[in-house]
């Protein structure tokens, strides 16, 4: 096993190479990659065998056990997850912008691979073959580091991955697992900015609170999501119960689910027993302010007190705290409070309420009559997504293969000095 | 004085509000702070002459001594930059695009401030101007954390431009200046990635590195300049000498001035001398590798030879470094070792050559037939500049008033949910 200055040197050392590489060559190396996914499935399932059963003795919580562990149609998705992504446009070499100066000078913006990514993931190993296929589909070397927890499949995976670029005459450096997957290892890591050229770090909170903490490379957060749906006092009624329950309850796990609800007062008398009626049915619990526990009837089985920390919290349940305001203000006012900058929806018929909405919440994204859940790079038509940013350098929102990209200015003169 | 942590915060209470500024009100305080930087000329004047003066008795080197010290000119200059930059186009409110999807949302990517902008600088009074000015007309909050040799001439000119802000009715908190110079508090800023959005160093290697190191808040590293000029074998000797003194004289101490030169062996022993003539005007020292030592005669005063320190080395003065390389895939590969991302040119007739320098080589600006000076945000005609990134995340090269923006996500649905 070389060690991780001399894997971030070699990948370091091939970025120029597999950044130059055609975008039919790419290709072909992710259709094999896919192809050897599938005909390395039997080591791949055995090794993955060994990771389930150290988290079953580890007692990993069923949900977690569930995302680590492989099998033939999982293989198989992943293996089709490379082939659409060798079937989408290649970003790279795309002018953005060339002008002509008054002295002549031809001044382009082009495209160009950002070097050599850095992530760093926990337990789900379909990461390392999804990681993989973006950042090689934009020229980019990349180096993966995973959890203890999904080690062994990662390996086996990232075996497959590089039998394929060896097959097709590119570097296996393209691709680099660091292997040793202690803490020391991964702090290390993250200060190796004289090789790598971005973090992206995928995952929970402490995860990521971790790499921003740590990293000295670049990091792109990719974040929690406490999102919020307000409803406006001129709201369509049946509209906003189908929206919140579609953004509460069709995924709870992810990080586009609505969390919090703002309701206002004009209307909240009416409305929160008919949301109430609806959210029942998937036994969501509503944790409200004062003025909400009063129209829901606090003695409801399904109805709580909020508490200041519910303002704050991504529940990734069937949990949704409620509060009434006043005035659309005082919606945006707690939204800019409390959200974590990913998604915020409002209903409303009104349009200068629409409006000052999307003006004044300060987020990745902001949503009139629709649902918070379309927050993601295929519902965005990105065709793929690396994570969603909720910082705001780079790349903010759902990121597609062009947030995985630079740019570099290209001159063409012909003898122009500076005066 | 408010302490840290109180001043970063109330620059955050009030982003979304200095967001939200129409642009006629944001070129009003602009126009208003140039007003009053001329008003309040004496002030000015008399803090920085403190500052000179302690600078004197601490032995402060010429040209730092020179780039502190304000004069009439100096201050009026400040104050048309700042008109310069109230005249300019607001990026904010632009929306780079927006598309129907399949579902009838429509998404749409507008340009938005960044929030809190910090920066720190060295002694250079003049920055705290230019730097309010862009961030400002960005709608954004700025925090500047200026040097000790300047602190009482910044006190006095943040003095002035606050006045203009609470002149037109504008929280003052949108420009902060932190007074404590010391390393401690700096370390402290640092990390207030809570309340600040991004920091923009701006001055030497050791600076920009210690803010790279120590930060949690997302920084955009602007940098030193290891510029090579690659004379191919093709090359016209006119055009080549011409540029290449431009790019090493016109201004030694600027970041885009040419710090090394490599020349094709097919020409070098007719080039080299031809250049050396015209460049012994400047007194320019050439330090050059074995065999361009051979054909510039190491026994001239201005010759000697070069050592592995010197490929890596931003002279900002009257020297250059001389390499002989027998093709351009060697040239291209001593460039991708040694230099630091920012201005590459290559001098050549030759339509594939150029092409291949183009895209290869590894930095913010690569050059055909032209000197590196242009590296330039007035001279790639963006009216202004905040600095030249030298990394590749969020903005490369030059950085106008766009990179001082971010995006968000605008989407208008009808009642949509996700299946």
């Amino acid at each position: 096993m070389v060690n991780l200055e001399e894997l971030c040197k070699n990948a370091c050392e091939v970025k120029n190479q597999i950044g130059m590489l055609g975008c039919d060559s790419k290709n072909r190396v992710l259709i094999s990659a896919a192809d050897m996914l599938l005909k390395q499935e039997k080591e791949i399932l055995e090794a993955n065998a060994i990771d389930v059963e150290n988290g079953k003795k580890n007692q990993m919580p069923e949900g977690l056990l569930d995302r680590l562990t492989l099998n033939h149609d999982r293989i198989q998705s992943m293996a089709d997850g490379l082939k659409q992504v060798a079937a989408l446009d290649d970003p790279i070499g795309e002018v953005l912008s060339m002008k002509k100066r008054p002295n002549g000078l031809i001044i382009g913006k082009r495209r160009v691979p950002i070097g050599v990514i850095g992530i760093i993931f926990e337990a789900r190993p379909n990461v390392t073959s999804d990681a993989f296929g973006l950042c090689f589909k934009t020229g980019n070397c990349v180096i993966l580091k995973g959890g203890s927890d999904a080690i062994h499949s990662n390996i086996a995976i990232v075996k497959a991955l590089k039998a394929a670029l060896t097959m097709e005459g590119v570097p296996e450096t393209a691709l680099s697992l660091i292997e040793d997957t202690s803490r020391e290892t991964a702090a290390e890591f993250m200060k190796m900015n004289r090789y790598v050229d971005v973090l992206i770090p995928r995952g929970g909170k402490g995860l990521i609170q971790a790499v921003v903490n740590q990293a000295t490379i670049p990091v792109i957060e990719t974040g929690t999501g406490n999102c919020h749906i307000y409803v406006d006092e001129t709201a369509d009624f049946d509209m906003a119960i189908n929206i919140i329950n579609n953004a509460k309850t069709q995924r709870i796990g992810v990080c586009n689910a609505a969390e919090s609800l703002i309701v206002h007062s004009a209307i909240a008398a009416e409305f929160l027993p008919k949301l109430y009626t609806k959210l029942k049915e998937s036994n969501v619990e509503l944790r409200g302010d004062e003025r909400a526990l009063q129209y829901l009837g606090a003695a409801k089985e399904l109805v709580k007190p909020a508490t200041e920390e519910d303002w704050g919290k991504e529940y990734l349940d069937y949990i949704m705290s409620v509060k009434i305001v006043d005035s659309i203000d005082e919606a945006i006012g707690h939204i800019n409070r409390y959200n974590t900058g990913h998604s915020e929806a409002i209903i409303t018929k009104d349009y200068d309420e629409a409006q000052k909405f999307l003006n004044e919440v300060d987020a990745a994204c902001v949503y009139v009559n629709a649902s918070t859940r379309f927050t993601d790079g295929n519902e965005f038509g990105f065709g793929a997504e690396i994570g969603i940013s909720t910082q705001k350098l780079h790349a903010r929102g759902p990121m597609g293969l062009d947030a995985l990209t630079s740019t570099k200015y290209i001159i063409y003169g012909n003898g122009q000095i500076r005066k």
